[in-house]
């Protein structure tokens, strides 16, 4: 027999029961604390229209982006169009692979899956925002797509769980989105995290007033962020390398070095118009939750950067000392969803990452061990009628049980050693006529009781007032 | 400014916060049911390789899989091929709405989106049937995808909700998977609904024993499915269109005109081995069920087909006698699996369509009124400092409460409307530095409270003991 073959697309994964299990208990947490916080659901379609997508993420997440082909007729034309962009100059470019045509694709497609789920709520904001009234406080769990080179703790698709509140510019949003980001943690059983906070008008002042020129703003911003993984001797050289004037950049490391404390940075930009009302901001997110089991996870931090996305204000990273890499990020994005309504429309978010937060929680045993365990198997033994069997199901449903059938006679050992196996919480068998109930945590059986005696022998165990008798 | 259309794609749609809880709603009373019955959960990636999908639905399923673009090199290749393909001899055929190519798209395609949830479960238990047990009974609720045409109550993305059992070619699994299906549609609140049963092997006996040579098989079941569309003589004049001999086809009419119990089939098939066969599988399938609420639900219907796909066994559909079309439907697939795994292996499944099953119970108001309202709206009024509310806030979640916190000073009427309009239970506000609690049933408000006070009268309010005074 001829076969296809078994696995999932490269970077992708199936789910079976114990991990969706455990996928699902983190992701009712995170709901529960959200749903605390005030925020409501929101769903979106996995695929977009190309043009909403284009454009949002900088060049790199184009290039990142699965497109969904064209279809009918549109394709043939898109093919005569692919194939004569092919030959024009500069499309055809060398990549790490081999020839790659970087602007073809757009050319061929219509659609794009889904690749964050902050650009479908803004677009979702500005198709309804008359009905959403004027703060919207969302949040979405849904996965995401990305072409990116699979690795530990990163996929081809991905979950993210985001919450946002989309219509105000109070520095109480930055606090409420940080408070229910940190209680998840908590939640979920996590000790050791901070919450790294900075703001992108802050860190413009910055380098500003340390006096890089408007033009090497971006370049200087991209050094100081990796700070933490080059440490300040590497930054300066990335500084130098960048064309960044030596003053300034000592300037900046001297800041950097010092260990830039608010109070420093503050000095630092005293006299800086725009630098003071990015620190105030800050220092309100701060004051906002003094006195919350919050506050102490806040760790402001200069060199945050978080991208070059669509952050306008505060910044958020999401960090565990012992992990490189990040758990979770956010901030402000002012712009974003202008570009769908055609007017501004303050908003700020947080989105936790899934996979990572469940990787972690998997090599630190964070996991309840009784997730989702079966709690009654059944089945008739041999020359014993199924059809008792499935009645006595059905009414063990009834009343509340969750019960599995297996669909053949079986003998009571096997059915002992699947119910061990599952592991199911009770086996149940018929056999000569009457039923039998084995108990997996005592391994003992109740022998010959009718269906009367089986229930009453349920829920006593149930309510643990009786032990089963040993065989 | 200019702006990017806030559309979501063609046949898909954006769910606001109301939907998604009537959606949940439905989905946790289904999943409910599935793990009652034993089904654990399985998920599996959006994307599939295309190899994985193609063959399984037929061509016309081929062709509305959405098919994803190339990346890099590949792509480079790929146009140059589908570009040489186009001017291959027939290549190029005249479709509904123009020149289309219709095997053009596999030469830039490695993934498509998931079609249906069947095929991946054969896919995984072909790649983990060692760890999954000799049977698996799992259920999965996800998106598929198709690029159809959208109309009432059809999407490009919608959700499935299936249970399988994997492993067993006993027809208790058949019993299973329609009482599940089953309770499913009364604990939802439906009262008017029924099962529709055939078997795919006594279709096939009747049209042979009817006399229809075997290469007529096909197109015979074809025009026997539109029976309840368009009645004996419409099936009669799209036999005799089909070629097929006028003695066979009056044959067939008479037995479909004469309503086709059970026994009625049993004597028409009288000494055709293969069709007292799968008359016995049917009829097991009664028995199973009989004494169980889901035994009225069951129609044996001689005229149902379930299209022609990978259906082997017992077919199953899910009809409501005042709704065209189906709410779900599944059966016996003991082929399917051996295309992925190399041997047959027998499965059985039923498949419930979210889409359907929402719009139906939207028309007739079966969803609980209550669904996810908000329990407390809070803010502080002019002059009061945010950061109190914002403690407030923390401390009432702590004790269980749902809080969501206007980021803004708000007046008291304000902040009873947007209760009033979310909807939330209660409103909160801090003015004068006391508390007030506003309950929007009696429309009444607690006035000058301090944290205990406020705490006690929602407590009280949650048990029922005490109502509110009247401003």
């Amino acid at each position: 027999m001829s076969k296809t073959s078994a696995q999932p697309p490269k970077g992708t994964r199936d789910f079976l029961p114990t991990t969706v299990r455990q996928r699902e208990h983190v992701v009712g947490i995170i709901k529960s604390v959200y749903e605390a916080h005030g925020f409501q659901p929101l769903e979106t379609p996995a695929l977009e229209r190309l043009e909403v997508l284009s454009g949002k993420y900088g060049d790199e997440g184009d290039q990142l982006l699965f497109k969904v082909l064209l279809r009918g007729q549109p394709l043939v034309q898109g093919i005569e169009r692919a194939h004569a962009h092919l030959s024009e100059p500069g499309a055809l470019v060398q990549g790490r692979s081999g020839t790659v045509a970087p602007k073809a694709d757009v050319l061929l497609s219509d659609l794009g899956l889904r690749y964050d789920l902050t650009v479908p709520l803004a677009r979702v904001y500005a198709a309804h925002h008359a009905e959403l009234g004027s703060i919207f406080k969302r949040y979405q769990i849904q996965p995401v797509w990305r072409a990116d080179t699979p690795g530990k703790g990163r996929y081809r698709e991905f979950y993210q769980c985001d919450v946002d509140v989309v219509g105000s510019e109070s520095p109480l949003v930055e606090a409420e989105v940080a408070s229910a980001a940190l209680e998840c943690m908590e939640r979920l059983g996590f000790t050791q995290f901070s919450l790294r906070v900075n703001h992108r008008g802050l860190l413009r002042a910055v380098v500003a007033q340390a006096g890089v020129a408007p033009s090497h703003e971006v370049d200087a911003i991209v050094a100081i962020d990796k700070l933490d993984k080059i440490g300040p001797e590497g930054v300066a050289a990335e500084l130098a390398e960048r064309g960044i004037a030596a003053e300034a950049s000592t300037r900046l490391l001297e800041l950097l070095r010092g260990g830039a404390e608010l109070d420093q940075v503050a000095r630092f930009l005293d006299g800086n118009v725009a630098g003071q009302k990015a620190l105030g901001e800050v220092r309100s997110v701060f004051e906002l939750l003094e006195g919350t089991r919050a506050h102490a996870r806040l760790k402001f931090d200069v060199a945050l950067a978080r991208g070059l996305g669509y952050y306008t204000g505060c910044i958020f990273e999401l960090a565990s000392p012992d992990l490189s890499g990040s758990l979770g990020g956010g901030g402000r994005y002012d712009g974003l969803i202008g570009m769908f309504l055609g007017r501004d429309v303050p908003a700020c978010g947080f989105a936790l990452g899934l996979e990572r937060l469940l990787l972690v929680m998997q090599e630190r045993g964070l996991f309840p061990a009784d997730l989702g365990s079966m709690e009654i198997l059944l089945a008739a033994t041999q020359g014993e009628p199924a059809r008792r069997a499935f009645l006595l199901a059905a009414h063990l449903r009834e009343e509340g049980y969750h019960v599995s059938l297996l669909p053949k006679p079986e003998k009571p050992a096997r059915l002992r050693k699947a119910a061990q196996e599952m592991p199911a919480d009770f086996a149940v068998w018929i056999e000569s006529s009457s039923l039998h109930l084995w108990d997996r945590k005592s391994d003992h059986t109740l022998r010959n009781l009718d269906e009367a005696g089986l229930l009453a022998a349920l829920e006593e165990h149930q309510t643990g007032v009786v032990r089963l008798q040993p065989t």
